[in-house]
């Protein structure tokens, strides 16, 4: 498949290749609007096939699932030395994971400490990514 | 100065403590809302003091410097082997800098190449960060 460029030097990558560049680093970034306000943080991920999940403490990582609330995520990689990397933007919704079958699936083990039981998917509407080569 | 540690094992970090690690990475996440909807890119930035800037293209993330819109940013550096790093995030308001004496101040070389020739500050209002040890 031909390489699609943008604008600038920067390489426009397949869902294929930004579902698959994503299961390769364990922190993205989640981003979601409270009170009018931009809230980000980083959260440890893991990626089953186009599905993005991820484990939440009760409060607002959790609430925002639980209201439905649109999501931004965003994970990446860079090489200083060679100026090159990736980045996969996600747009989706956060939903609360409940689901006994659904959650036997998700063998998933993360390390942030800020993590708690609970389980949430963002239901991925929109995937877009870039490469930078070296 | 002791290290305050929050209810996981994470650290929190002081505000020295996260412009001197915000520093050490070329490579952040901004996060604002477009149409009520969160919206997160990757930025080339730099640390000057307490100043975070950015170059920016015309287009949504001028617009929203020009607006001195809320934004939200994040920084991180993780080590998967220990299972260490940490995270800083930013509240604050874009503002596009066209001073001609703050822009010679300015003497940051980015590299990622969605970056135009406008400058742009996060004014700060809020900074925090959290460092998970090895």
């Amino acid at each position: 498949m031909e390489d699609v460029t943008d604008h600038s030097r920067m390489e426009v990558l397949s869902s294929a290749e930004c579902f698959e560049l994503l299961s390769t680093v364990p922190i993205g970034r989640l981003a979601y609007v409270a009170d009018g306000a931009p809230q980000i943080f980083p959260i440890a991920f893991g990626v089953h096939g186009s599905r993005i999940v991820f484990r939440s403490a009760t409060g607002s990582k959790l609430d925002a699932a639980e209201m439905q609330r649109q999501v931004a995520f965003e994970a990446d990689a860079w090489d200083p030395a060679t100026r090159s990397g990736w980045s996969v933007v996600v747009q989706g919704m956060a939903r609360h994971v409940t689901d006994a079958d659904d959650l036997s699936r998700l063998d998933f083990k993360p390390w942030l400490s800020n993590e708690g039981m609970e389980w949430v998917e963002i239901l991925v509407e929109d995937i877009s990514g870039r490469r930078l080569p070296g």
